[in-house]
């Protein structure tokens, strides 16, 4: 998605000299906190001149680099967009959610106009929530942040928000719009169609590993996780069993009979042969997720079936090998449609509408989950939910006219949807 | 071809504790002088207990974390590979050559036998002179390092040469073999099939960055680069050739007709429209090493043809539109060939036999090129050869029972390619 729309991968460097993390104001305030620096290199570790930072977010490095690039509208837009990992130097780190390096990929784009800039940070989240959705199988509620939550330096941040299994809210991806203040930091202009300079309008945009948390976190069981088949590394798990060698023989030829089917159809599947117990091999898998499961002793090969084995809802079928390779096609699709469909019922059933912060603080004392409310857009208010809400935050801010605010009860200007979140 | 030989992507970190890069003697020798160091971190820049090695290469990371994955010889061989850059601390870097961040594949793969690990380093280095011939049309040397040249910490490494158009040869990979060498420094061992602990037998191997530059120096001219067709990101460049509005309308409806063609027989292409003189599109795409370039202009347009222009002959032609999309095909794959034919006519050209250390001397002060001789094997004789021949060094070795020492004169042991590297 991100190549078909026009945007081409660029490369920046890991280090950042100390005097370009440190030109945006509001930027470096937000990150500075979490920067691990390299002062010392080479052999003898030779203190260095100006310290380096390892990247918690290219900003700063992409902006002074990318001007050489810029001098007419005609040179624009740049859509860029680097696969890489960054470095944050998080206090209290939780595996896949907010560890000190994470993958990600952040994509950063500099235009001629602000409308243009704006309907690329809608675009992006778009596709974010295509991949959340459609992909990953989780629902999402799509918004702005509120000014607190705003990326450092950012006009507005666009997110989106998943619900986990323990009803708490996971911000799955942003988006963010910086009008012209990054370009303004790095001086970053260009001659516009009347050949007047004028700064440029940027964006950035990134999803990462914590995707991968999302994953396990929305859609997992006490017997391990649950791969969607559209992303799923393995989608098909074929289990033999057998006695003895003779057995064994009969059930090779027996997969071998029909495993083309399942490649050509392009189902991900690997024939599990490994010298383990059949119990510990459904077990193994189990924990790694693969959706389908196909058990296959001498009894399926006389009988010209196997049997199938739903990571979901753990029902066993006879599944008949004629015709093998359209039918899991068609039973990974509706796997991908019912683990959805779970996850929208358990987002829908977690989802409540109040309109005080005293049924705010209430409700939050007994369950998680989603509340919709209405603000006034005062920061002051705000701070009291969090306080007296036991750490609840402002997920997503929609503009609304109608409703009362629920701390101040004066007219709200927001509807805002609430949540304790990771 | 790493994923379908059956290596899986992993991540590791990129930053490594001082005491595990300590642990292998003759790799942190290799090394230490070339690492980034990460001492502070946090809001006030704190000293960190322990300093962190941004990785030069990822050894000492890999060793002590996957040993937690090897128990049994079940569990070997693990296949692993990694997509990401590295920082070495260079003195004198070079652009794509030697520069102080690269990007690369570093595979890591460990193995319950030295003759498994050993097929491993030599698959590799297949997959690697593929790569260089059958996609960059680079012709390459490929043979083991002498001692000197060898991998920190490796028993030994093979190499890939090419030669670059002023006759600099340039190593463009590596596939190392490390014996238990890494698997004694981090204890990686596994319980054999007779059930004794046993160190595992590893390799590690890459191609970075390098490659880019590789393909700049073989390939380019005065004009620019030249791109092979198969890693072309753009394979056709169409220049539309037009005075007037009315001009361009008719110009576009023609390339219209037919550019779905390429689209369709799989060719990359670009239509540039921008708003430049034909002449500077000219030079613009000839500088980026475009294979092919299209002028399309209004007579072109009533013939029912386009002019193609080469980038490595700088020959036209005439092609009819009819049938475009498979004649451009077969122009690409000749491009290709033709490309790799000239380059191996260059280094054929400036290949040379000679037998002593004083021939060779003299061959160096006057041309470059490899230079095929015979060595006893002694280090000090390679050394004599470095220091009398102006930085000439061995660039790969095959054993040899013919011949004598290009220095001493003794019987040779080895064949040797020689060269004036980058």
């Amino acid at each position: 998605m991100i190549k078909e729309s026009g945007h081409e991968n660029w490369a920046f460097p890991l280090l950042i000299p100390r005097e370009y993390l440190m030109k945006e104001a509001e930027h470096i305030e937000g990150f500075a906190p979490e920067v691990a620096w390299v002062t010392r290199a080479g052999g003898n570790m030779e203190e260095l001149e100006e310290p380096l930072a390892v990247r918690p977010t290219s900003e700063t490095i992409i902006g002074p680099l990318i001007k050489r690039y810029i001098q007419s509208h005609r040179d624009l837009p740049k859509l860029t967009n680097q696969w890489n990992s960054v470095v944050r130097w998080e206090m209290r780190s939780r595996l896949f959610l907010r560890s000190r390096e994470f993958w990600w990929q952040e994509g950063h784009t500099f235009h001629a106009s602000a409308r243009e800039a704006m309907d690329e940070v809608a675009l992006i989240l778009g596709y974010y929530r295509s991949i959340a959705e459609d992909w990953l199988a989780i629902p999402v509620l799509t918004g702005k942040k509120s000014p607190a939550e705003t990326f450092p330096g950012a006009v507005y941040t666009l997110t989106l928000e998943g619900l986990m299994r323990d009803s708490l809210a996971l911000q799955t991806g942003t988006s963010h719009y910086f009008g012209q203040n990054f370009a303004r930091a790095y001086d970053i202009s260009f001659s516009n169609r009347e050949n007047e300079r004028e700064l440029c309008y940027s964006t950035s945009w990134g999803i990462s590993t914590r995707l991968v948390g999302a994953l396990v976190m929305a859609h997992g069981d006490d017997s391990g996780i649950i791969v969607p088949p559209k992303v799923a590394p393995i989608q098909v798990v074929v289990v033999p069993i057998f006695r003895d060698d003779e057995g064994r023989a009969k059930v090779e030829r027996f997969i071998e009979s029909w495993a083309p089917e399942l490649k050509a159809a392009g189902i991900r599947h690997r024939v599990d042969w490994r010298d383990e117990r059949p119990g510990d091999k459904y077990a193994h898998w189990e924990l790694k997720g693969v959706p389908l499961r196909l058990n296959v002793g001498g009894r399926d090969a006389d009988a010209g079936q196997v049997e199938m084995v739903d990571r979901l809802t753990r029902q066993k079928a006879s599944v008949p090998v004629s015709g093998i390779g359209a039918r899991l096609r068609t039973e990974l699709d509706t796997f991908q449609k019912k683990l959805f469909e779970r996850a929208q019922k358990f987002q829908r059933d977690n989802t409540f509408e109040l309109e005080t912060l005293g049924e705010v603080v209430a409700h939050f004392r007994e369950r998680g989950g989603f509340v919709w409310a209405h603000w006034c857009g005062e920061s002051d208010d705000e701070a009291r939910i969090k306080t007296e809400a036991g750490g609840v935050t402002i997920r997503t801010v929609d503009e609304s006219t109608s409703g009362k605010c629920l701390v101040c009860g004066k007219p709200a200007k927001y509807r805002v949807s609430l949540a304790k979140a990771y």
